[in-house]
């Protein structure tokens, strides 16, 4: 309310497309301009979802103009006669579509930058009105729109999430910030190893007296997020609000923070190796190149990692990692040992300063009474010696996987900490 | 339009709840009751959501009422004062709350299992219609309720999807399956390697004539499906309407369509391998272990999936692979010939009978004129020699990395189905 006082502006998110309505896909795009539209102080009061369909669009449309200051269309702005979004917006508030040159020859560009044909149906995703502000999508054919009309702004967006929240956060953000006068800032902590509901246990006194900042936890995949945001006119009375919060719970939580806002346990781990001037090389099993594919999604990774070896067989394990066959015989290629041989394996074969190694049963089948699905082995070899250890997890083949990644990461994260 | 002729009912679904305005979930209820109203045949034309605001849901109410002979709320079952839905749904109807005894006695004997007691609240739970059709929950402490009215079918269930899903299927589905006579059937076709205006050009007499089955072009990551989707009384019966036009499409795309319904890429190529008998190995690059991760995400991979060499360095190209450094001095790291000795040297080392390699420019760095960011070598090394491919790609660093990954494994698939 106090924020409808200070001249604050509602929005409203009305998603386009059938595949909503068949419940082919969840409206992930309302939650993410939801969310960021609360950062940026503005208020949604409603989501609607409507199919491709001409007159409940001009429906959706008119109801929204008669309850919101700022109208987000998501969706329908592909190329085929399905996709009538832009169109009807145009109609709806009495514009005409023309070519827009600039999104012509960039549509033109991108089909050329993979070697195919622009088919002509793809003309129809460069036509925007004249009093029209094109926002350029950087991931795809279809630009967006934002469209100022009887004190009401409209804004077009694409329907896929790779498109969308890139335009969204570096067109429309910085549009609407300069329309409103206090803005959201916030931090987030990232904690692993800690779960949601002990998290909320020891912070609960800080919940209690949140005001401003308000501390919000939020669980995602083995790890939980705490955003501290404030309300503040400029980042530094915002940073003012948002540290002495900060610095209690860094001190409750210690080392189980990992990282701050994008941070991710692959960029962390990557960064204590470029600090300390240490090469990685990875030998995994039961992980499958799920660990050398986070790594290698950031860019640079190059630079720290080496190689990884997905020793899927036994023998690989024994061509590669020079793994001894009698060890595989006693041991079982799940067990300490492996582990331990696998890490010194690939350090020794690779040159890396730093070998780490993964081996388990990610199931669904393979597990035993004595060697249940869920059971990993991970060792980190190094300059001082090789450390081992063993994991019990739960859950799905996916879940397994994912998780003892994570652990080994965050293994490998305070590891790299502890030296020098 | 003839859904509703032949006495077929659309549906509304009303989000209800902040959590859904701010982001912090998306509305994957609308997305499950979308899916499971879609196989009874049940038409969805609009989702809406609004917060825990009496005035709102009211509106809410208002307008589905108008549009939708079922109208379903989801979530404001709660216990707190915040919790509206089934009060203003009463009160939209004229209804009044009582208490409803075998609510309220489920609700104490759920404390009492938890060893926790009943707080005042609590009782509100169990306050309903005397109209109403009361749905147990089996899985939490609010029920849910089925009001008939006006000739319009109000549906009130809780939020948290662990308990709306099995209130839903155990409970609501028999109920609406009992007012429909029709079910809906379908078949997707995936389809990899044509872009998706060009498929509805190759197929727009077929769009233009559709009617029962209906055909609906769904473009994902790097891959169109095609939903054909049948409305009968029976399976034999959809098939029977299915059929012809799931050949006419087969026809048009021959192996560009390569697997049905929930088949993969990658689950595709590992049934081929098994049927064939082969064993496979990689060498990653560019695609940094992405590859190897999506074959072990299937269960059983190992039976045909030897291992994986991410070789991002230089020196493991040729320690792991035997890659001449010849042949990286004078070709690069990124050229024909090393993506050729990558497969031909994980082939040989692995004692696969089919290595495949891919090397490549991921970027954002490590471009130049003559290899721009996004130009990848794949070679597929088998019993009769070796081929090779180039791809310009486009893009984030992440396309490029998924994109290529999916290139080869397409080219495994249409390799393998060429081999006896």
């Amino acid at each position: 309310m106090l924020l409808q006082q200070e001249g604050f502006m509602n929005a409203e998110i009305i998603g386009i497309g059938s595949e909503l309505l068949l419940g082919q896909i969840a409206n992930t795009d309302a939650q993410f301009l939801s969310q960021q539209l609360s950062y940026l102080g503005i208020d949604v009061y409603w989501h609607t979802v409507v199919g491709d369909n001409h007159g409940r669009i001009l429906e959706s449309l008119r109801l929204a103009s008669e309850r919101s200051d700022i109208i987000i269309t998501t969706g329908g702005l592909g190329p085929t006669m399905d996709d009538l979004s832009k169109e009807t917006v145009a109609e709806f508030l009495g514009l005409k579509l023309e070519i827009h040159h600039p999104s012509l020859k960039r549509i033109e560009h991108y089909f050329k930058s993979l070697g195919r044909t622009m088919s002509d149906n793809n003309v129809k995703q460069a036509m925007f009105p004249k009093e029209a502000l094109v926002l350029q999508n950087d991931n795809g054919t279809a630009p967006g729109a934002i469209i100022e009309r009887n004190n009401k702004t409209y804004i077009i967006l694409p329907g896929p999430p790779a498109e969308l929240k890139p335009m969204f956060t570096n067109y429309v953000v910085p549009y609407l910030a300069d329309k409103s006068n206090h803005r959201i800032f916030s931090k987030v902590l990232r904690i692993y190893g800690v779960g949601e509901s002990s998290i909320e246990e020891r912070i609960q006194d800080l919940l209690l007296e949140q005001n401003n900042p308000t501390i919000a936890p939020l669980a995602a995949s083995g790890e939980v997020k705490l955003r501290i945001t404030a309300k503040a006119s400029s980042k530094q009375d915002a940073e003012a609000l948002i540290s002495p919060v900060q610095s209690k719970i860094e001190r409750r939580f210690g080392n189980a923070v990992y990282g701050y806002d994008d941070d991710t346990m692959e960029t962390v781990v990557l960064n204590l190796l470029r600090a300390k001037k240490l090469k990685l090389a990875l030998a995994e099993s039961c992980s499958g190149g799920h660990i050398s594919n986070l790594i290698t999604n950031i860019p640079g990774a190059s630079d720290v990692f080496l190689e990884s070896c997905i020793t899927y067989s036994n023998e690989a394990k024994i061509a590669r990692l020079g793994v001894l066959p009698d060890t595989l015989k006693k041991h079982g290629a799940v067990s300490y040992q492996t582990a331990r041989e696998m890490a010194e394996g690939i350090r020794k074969t690779s040159g890396a300063d730093i070998g780490a190694a993964i081996t388990g049963i990610a199931g669904p089948g393979g597990g035993t009474r004595e060697k249940p699905v869920g059971l990993v082995y991970m060792a980190i070899a190094g300059l001082d010696g090789t450390e081992t250890r063993e994991l019990r997890l739960g859950g799905s083949r996916l879940r397994i996987k994912y998780s003892s990644a994570l652990q080994l990461l965050n293994w490998l994260r305070l590891y790299l900490e502890k030296r020098i």
